[in-house]
This record gives C-alpha cells, sequence and structure tokens, in this order.
C-alpha cells in the first residue's frame, strides 16, 4: 500500500489532450428520483482545467453494470472520475468492484479508521461497527481524506490511467475535487488551455441567425469551434479555442467575437451567464430608467422574471395584472369602448394597456401583454397562441403581434421573453 | 421505407424485465454547460410503466464516441432512448450516425416537409433551405412527427432492440415521449406490473411528517414501499406496490392511503401530478370564490403560478405587484402611517393590503406578500429572509411570519408555495 508517496510524481505527461469519464453510480439516479448534479459540477470543472470530458455514464448499484462500465472507462479515458456506491450499507458496491477489478484485498487503513473516528467524535457520537467498515480500502488505492463526511476518496493508477473514487454526496466530492483531484490534475499533465465565450441572442431563430453568419462560420479557423443552442426563444453561440496560452485561446475566440458581432449585433443581449432579463435590468439601471407592466396573458410571469434579479426595485415600479376584464378599465383605465369594438386582445387595448401603466407607476417605460394563452378561449379570428404586446416609450408605443403555439406553459414564456425584447429594442432604439 | 405501418406491430414481447438506456448527444452537456434534464426525466418516466433503466450515456457531438455508444446500447438495453444532436446545424451529427450505424441512405420525407412547412407557416414565416434539411431522415426509421417543434421523432426497429431519437429541447422530447413512445412501449411488451400513487403534503417538513406516520410505515407490507420526496416547500410520499395484476397492485396501495390519509390529512392538498395551484384552484372553482394578490417581495411569482393552470381567470381577479413602496400606498391604498410607522416589511401593512386588493378587485380572498428576499436589504431587525404573508378572507385575516433563507430565488418560491398554501387553509377553515 502506497498512503504516503503518491506514484503520479513519477507520471509522465502522455499526451496532449487528457480526456477524462466521470461514472456515476446508484440505483436512485437510474430511477429517476434524483438529480444527478455531481456530474455537471465535475464537468464544468474539468473543462475549466482543460480536461475533456468525452463521457459520462451512469450505472446502477450492481456489481456486472459497474465492472463493465470500469473497463470501458478505460478504454476511453486517462482520468476516470467516480462517485456514489460508498455508504456503508450492503447495497454500495464501489469499493468491492473497485478491488475486484484491480485484483486486490480490502485492509484496514489505521488513517482513515481515525478520521471516522475524529468525525463521530465532534458530533457526540459513537462508532458502530458498520461505520468502522468505512475504513476498509482497496490495498491498490492511495487513501485521500475526506474531511467533511465518512466515505474516503480513493485514488488509483493503473496501466496509464488515473482513477478517483468518491462519494455521491455533493459537497463531501465539491471538497475532495477542489482540494484534492483538480489540483492533482494540473499538475500531473501539460493541460492544454481552453477558453469558451456564449453570445445570446434574442428575437431570431436558430436558422435565421446560422443564414446571417454562415459566411463567417464557414471562414472560422481550425482551432476555434462554434456550436449553436437553442433553447425557447432564444439562441446562445458557443465559441471555443484550443491551444498552449491562455492568451493565444483568448485572443483566438475575442477575435472571431469581433468578427460576428456587426452581423447580429441588434439580436445580441448579452455574453456568458447573463440572463435577457438581467441584461434588461443592466440596461435600465445604466440609463436610469424605469419600467412597470400590464400583464394579462403572461399573468405576472414578466413580473417574476425581473424581480428575479437582485437589486431590480432600482428600475422596476411595479405590475398590474388585470386578469379579468373588468380591471383592464377599472383598474388601468383602458376605455371600454376600446374593449367593447376591438376586444381585449387587440392592437388597441394593449397599446392602451402600456401607456396607462407607464403612467400609473410613472414610470418611462410601460410593457403590456394581452392574449389567448389557451388551451382554451380560441376563435377562428384569434387563435389559441394570438398575443399582443406593447411598449410605451418616451417617443411612443411599438407593439408587435404574436402567434405562438398551443402550450399554455410555453405561450407565457414566449410572450415574457418578447416583452423583455421588445423593451430592450424599445430602449436601445432598435427596430425589427 | 416505413412511414405508415410500424414494424413492432408483429413485435413479440421478449421478456419479464424489459431494459432501457438513455443517451444524450451534445458537447454542450459534456463540457458542463447545461444540466442534462432530460435523462431524469425519462428514467422516471421508464420506472413509471416497468421499464428497467440499466445505463444512462452522455457523449458529445462526435462520430466516433456516437458510434461507440450506439453499439454499447445495443448489446445492453432493449430499448435506446437518445435525445439531441437534431439540429439542422453541421455540429449536430446525430441523423447522419444514426444512418451510417444502421447502413442506410437519408431521404426526404415528405409527410415531414409538410410538417416543418405548417410550423413555419403558423408563425408566419417563410422556410429556408437549412429548415428543409428537418425533413430529411434515414430511411430505415418510421417517423414520428413532432408537433411542436421542427427535428422529427425517429422510431428504429433493428435485431430486436428498439430505438427512438428525439431533440434535446425538453418539451419537444416530453410531447413525444408521452404522446408515441411510452403508450408504443406499454403496448410492445408484456411489462411488469407496477403501480405509483403519490400523496402531495405542503406546511410539514420531512422530518415532523415522519414522525406523525412511523407506526403506520412500519405496519406496511413487503410488497408495498414507501419513498419520501422532499422539494423546496413541500414533501411528496411515492407508495408503490409491484405484483402480476393491476387489481392487486391498486388495492394494496388505496389500502395503504386510506390508512394514512387521516395521520395527516390536513398537510394533504393532492394526489399525483397535481400542483398546489392547481389544488388551490380547484378549491376555488369548487366553492365558487375568486382570489386576488398583492405581491410585493414575491414579485408576481404567485400570479404567474396561478395562471399557469388553463382555467384559471375562472376564479383569479387579478394582482397589483406594488414593487416600489410608493404603490403600495397610491395604487393599494396602504396608509402612509402604517407604512412609516411599522415599515413596509410588517404584519400591519401586509394586512392591509391583503384587505386592499381583496376589494379593488371584487374578490373573495386577498393575499398579500411583504418581505426581505435578500440578498441585500436586511437589518439586524429584519434579516434578509424576513416575509409576512395575509390572506384576507370573509371572516377576517389569517397572517403569518416566514423566517426564510439568505436565497433570492429560494425565498420567493418558499413566498409563494406558503402563500397558497395560507389560501388554501383559509378556504377550508383548517388551522395550523
Amino acid at each position: 500500500m502506497k498512503f504516503v508517496k503518491l506514484a503520479s510524481e513519477n507520471f509522465k505527461p502522455m499526451k496532449k489532450t487528457v480526456t477524462a469519464e466521470i461514472l456515476a453510480i446508484g440505483d436512485e439516479l437510474l430511477y429517476g428520483q434524483i438529480q444527478d448534479t455531481n456530474s455537471l459540477w465535475i464537468s464544468h470543472e474539468l473543462d475549466k482545467i482543460g480536461v475533456r470530458v468525452v463521457r459520462r455514464t451512469t450505472v446502477g448499484d450492481n456489481r456486472q453494470d459497474m465492472l463493465h462500465a470500469f473497463h470501458a472507462a478505460e478504454k476511453t479515458a486517462d482520468v476516470v472520475l467516480i462517485t456514489g456506491g460508498l455508504g456503508p450499507t450492503a447495497d454500495d458496491l464501489t469499493k468491492p468492484v473497485l478491488a475486484a477489478y484491480f485484483d486486490c484485498g480490502i485492509e484496514l487503513v489505521p488513517e482513515a479508521l481515525e478520521s471516522v473516528r475524529g468525525f463521530f467524535e465532534r458530533r457526540g457520537r459513537e462508532l458502530t461497527d458498520t461505520n468502522k467498515l468505512q475504513a476498509h480500502l482497496p490495498t491498490k488505492c492511495t487513501y485521500v481524506p475526506n474531511e467533511v463526511g465518512t466515505a474516503p476518496g480513493m485514488w488509483f493508477e493503473e496501466k496509464g490511467t488515473v482513477w478517483m473514487s468518491m462519494p455521491g454526496v455533493p459537497h463531501e466530492m465539491k471538497k475532495l475535487m477542489t482540494d484534492f483531484v483538480l489540483p492533482k490534475l494540473k499538475a500531473m499533465y501539460d493541460l492544454p488551455v481552453i477558453y469558451h465565450r456564449l453570445v445570446k441572442t434574442v428575437g431570431i431563430g436558430e436558422s435565421w441567425l446560422s443564414d446571417l453568419i454562415k459566411d463567417w462560420e464557414l471562414s472560422l479557423p481550425t482551432h476555434v469551434r462554434l456550436a449553436y443552442l437553442p433553447s425557447l426563444g432564444e439562441v446562445k453561440l458557443r465559441l471555443t479555442a484550443f491551444g498552449d496560452s491562455q492568451a493565444y485561446v483568448e485572443a483566438a475566440v475575442e477575435d472571431q467575437l469581433e468578427k460576428v458581432h456587426p452581423l447580429i449585433s441588434k439580436y445580441i443581449y448579452g455574453y456568458d451567464k447573463i440572463s435577457l432579463q438581467e441584461a434588461v435590468g443592466q440596461i435600465l439601471l445604466a440609463k436610469g430608467k424605469t419600467v412597470a407592466f400590464a400583464e394579462s396573458c403572461s399573468g405576472g410571469y414578466i413580473s417574476h422574471l425581473i424581480t428575479s434579479i437582485p437589486g431590480s426595485s432600482a428600475y422596476f415600479q411595479g405590475a398590474i395584472v388585470p386578469y379579468h376584464n373588468d380591471f383592464k378599465s377599472n383598474l388601468l383605465g383602458v376605455s371600454p369602448d376600446t374593449l367593447k369594438t376591438f376586444g381585449a386582445v387587440s392592437e388597441q387595448t394593449v397599446i392602451e394597456m402600456a401607456n396607462s401603466v407607464k403612467t400609473k407607476f410613472a414610470a418611462d417605460y410601460g410593457i403590456a401583454s394581452s392574449g389567448i394563452a389557451g388551451p382554451d378561449g380560441g376563435t377562428p379570428d384569434k387563435p389559441v397562441g394570438t398575443v399582443w404586446i406593447a411598449c410605451s416609450h418616451p417617443k411612443g408605443v411599438a407593439v408587435k403581434l404574436l402567434q405562438l403555439t398551443t402550450d399554455r406553459t410555453i405561450n407565457i414564456h414566449l410572450t415574457a421573453i418578447s416583452a423583455l425584447n421588445l423593451l430592450r429594442m424599445s430602449i436601445l432604439e432598435l427596430t425589427d
């Protein structure tokens, strides 16, 4: 056993691209009872240090499936990171299966026993025999102390592959990764530098976006890769560069960002982690302007999005949700004639709503929505998915007709995204 | 091509346990940029119909890795469900790699083209050449229409394994699974009988709930299993029975539901798929009552939850979100003295808000929230997470102080859940 000196001090960097597989173990993951947030977090952390995750696999608490996954991982990856299956109960199999896979025994590790004993002592609890089993480890592993739990980390170096087995409890795994695994991998390998940027767009579909930038896309150098990441109402472009130095990859990506920006500038609301509501909030804050909403078919969702951002009270005055038609006139002051002549779902009504809510809340911008969210309430003239949105701004009113889907949830979401984008474009004085 | 008759009409059930592998495809998953919620949802749905998920695998947009994953899946599972990699752009490879794997060509499917064309027509947009590519499919697949997006579903039956390829966009995948894949699998295989019921509770924590039902839990027969599924503000109890006949498993579970109900009845808002907002809506509808909201710290989220339910216009009158304090008096009519003496976050203010919004909207119930959502704005007296909620009802006002967390998102969510529960308890005349 090698509990003091890590063999990897003599490890040689093998190749430029270091690949990793993430193995998550546990029946509860396969049966859909809990979300595997560990694999996402590990992916993200490995990506940041330039280790390339090539596969993520989840198997249950089953000996054969685990052995099969270990074999497959060894063939695929330089680094195999395993989470889960380390509890003290009989259904947790990671430890015995790792011992079988590496063809070694399992022995008590005195340091590990001290660590488990200390963990229980600090909580005023006595050690049971089941707890003590946590300190028995495969003889080929390097013991890695887990300071925030009882299941130790186990590090193996076998046939040119490194393995780390960690508990499935997220904060225990994260501490082992942060304190031990990530620094260790950075020290062991000569890792490439990877740099990502996300360009976030709204108001244009994936294929139209792709048409606008196709010449640029074809001209991308091989070390910069582009991916389209569409979601409901938005499309993100991900630019990735690989190289030897941080300066080089950053320059490569930033250079391309400068080239693509003018082609689609009016659709770009921000970069990287920012959300549309956060971007709109920043614009309002920067310009010292305020906004209020009159939300009929969006039912409070635009207000929810805006107020999900800390500090939104600086620019969000408030909202009225006049769900029952009476309150479109009573509370908002839409003319009963307008409602009678054109209906609640009309250009005229939504314009009056936007103007009125702007005035009522003494705001610089007033946003209004009125439409048929569905699934019922459609007519031949105004089918489900017919939505009017308006933005009353200092120079007038911008108004837009949306023809959405038959799905209520999607319609509410798309109405909100479109209304926030109409607000963004109105403030920035952009046109469709 | 077999676009009309599914080959599986002649498929034979092969064995009692039907196994599945879920394959998620996309670099963005491996790089940790987005959470793979699809695999969790699919796992859960397959579990419910008795199909056993034995592995979940994620690979990138890479031909070799995808082919390798397809081979491994075929060896492991009876059913292979694939999500992602179906966009119209060049980085999406699922379609060509499936064609290569099944050794067939790719051809235009006229029905699929009509579907894509219709999708764009309904949005008043023209089809681009890139859009048209969505309608070219591997000749060995059965085309499965995607009614809510442009990337079609593709069903293959090859060498005793069934394959379904679906878009990675969650709502598109869910619709294909619900409308086509799950009914199809149930019809094809002789699946074991599993029966689940969910008991949905609110207003009580997991350990208190567990104390109330522990004697019942210990008396459960071995063929009925209990799981606690806690989520933010709610705890679900899942009862599962396994057996040979539907009648037997249903009786086993229903019998236990009858026993547990009286122990925790006031916390139970519903069963199975119903959400708290839907349950509250049903109570309002049944009693012919209406509600209005005055949402300060919840910022429109309660309105959003209520209006996410179809038909909510029958009982939801509307809401005012007086985010800036001025509008708590101007629009809602809270007395300036109350605001000055007790502050916006106070029992007195929230009571006036609830009474006032009830009157303004001519509703039977008025709900109000006022609090410090955070992360900033706390004081020693009223730290972040201090929230008052009130329900003005025909016989008076119920009011409650919540002491929540330092996390804004969690605080908004818990405020809404607690307010809806206060409304539920007020209507049903239940007390804490």
